[in-house]
Parts: C-alpha cells; structure tokens; sequence
C-alpha cells in the first residue's frame, strides 16, 4: 500500500498586501524578533531546527512552527520544505523597496537591546553577593 | 461639603525601560500607529479630544483613552493633565537616542502604506461602475 501524504502549500502574502501593523505584530514578540534578527544575519537559508534554543531559551517545536507561521503570512521570511526540513530565508530586499529603512531599524533596536540585556546580566554576575553578618 | 478628587498618577516608563517589542506590539494597532504618527507629526502637544475620529473613523473615548495608556506605558508618548483635558507629546528625542532611526522608519513606513491606500481607494472610486444591462 502506498500512502500519500499532500502538504498544504505555504501562505507567502504579495509584498503589496504586506502591512506595517503586520510587521510589527510579528516582530513584537521576544522570541520572534530574535529568530527573525538570526535569519536577517544569515546569508545561507536557516532549518527550523536551528532555532530550538533562542537568546538561551529551549522553545518546544510546535511553538516554534506557529513563531514561523506568523513571520511567514507577515511577509517577513521565505519558507521552503525541503524533505522533512523546513527552510527559511528572510524578504529583506523587498521589504526594503516597499518600507526603505524600517527592517534594518529594528534589527539593529534589537541588536541594541540585547547588548545592553547582556551588559547588565554581567554587571550582576560580578557583583559580590550579599553577606548576611550579624553586627 | 467638598469632594476631593484624588487622580492616580500617569506611569511613564524610564527611557531604559522601554523596550523594542513594547513599542512594537504599542504600533501594531493600525489605530495606534495612525494616533501616534499624528502626535509626532505635530510639534504642539495634542490634546486626546483631536483623536475622536482617527483615519476617519470615529473612535469611541474610552477605547481612545486604553489606545493612550497602552502609547504612554510603551514609553512612546508623554502626557499631562490640564483639567478635563490630557496633552500628549511624543518621546522622540529621547527614542531616537535609545533606538535610533527606529521610530522614523516606522512613521515613514506607515505614511508609505497610507499613501499607498489612499491611492487604491482615488483608483476604486475612478472606476466605472459596472453597468447591469440585458445583452
């Protein structure tokens, strides 16, 4: 017996119908607005599965898929299956002709961000630990 | 006998405490970013009563005034009482040290998409109507 599996193709909206609202909504979300800052930063197409563990956070493969979903039908990543791997590249270069600026804006907002995160978690791990003395 | 009033303080997050997925999802609202792209466009402050209709549709005034909360906590705008009125500035200067070129690149981007619509809508309403005729 032969089974046949039909995948439900992928919703990749025009770049006309892409809305800002949309863009932001998807970006608007940790998680999201790291995968997409990784995928922006890659020049190869990234595999989902590189991305079980955003900014050290372990993220269930079905959470995943949906953070995929949403930054797909933002009209923000390309998605392509190959086998049972799913890859992602980043529409960069059209976004850019239709929203000049704002891609690299928040990209580099979150680039920001995360440094200063990173910079005040070290600061804390320096600091010596209260000791509890009696005087 | 005198009734005291006793108004709860507005918060307005430091500027450190802002971050980019609050003023993002802040901007994600097309009624939002449509709010918050006037404020900065004008350099007075803008009172809320000017926002009653917002990309004309009318906004009832308690979904106006959540609209406001949610700008003013995403560190987007400043407010200030003046009696029964509430003045609204927008943060800019201090954003674009935190993030700069971001908030440019999202006003641009929506007067863009704006622009884009109002385009469309001119095209739709050139168009003849199609004629209901017996052949």
């Amino acid at each position: 017996m032969t089974t046949l599996i039909v995948m439900r193709p992928l919703f990749h909206p025009s770049i006309e119908e892409v809305t800002v609202e949309g863009i932001l909504h998807a970006l608007s979300d940790p998680a999201r607005v790291a995968m997409f800052a990784d995928i922006v930063a890659q020049a190869c197409p990234q595999s989902c599965s590189n991305f079980l563990t955003v900014s050290d956070k372990a993220i269930p493969k079905s959470t995943l898929s949906q953070h995929f979903k949403i930054l797909r039908e933002a009209g923000l990543i390309r998605s392509e299956r190959h086998g049972v791997e799913m890859n992602n590249i980043s529409r960069c270069t059209e976004l850019e002709q239709r929203f000049p600026g704002l891609i690299r804006a928040i990209v580099t907002a979150h680039a920001i961000q995360s440094a200063d995160e990173a910079r005040a978690k070290m600061a804390a791990a320096r600091r010596p630990a209260k000791r509890l003395t009696a005087k």
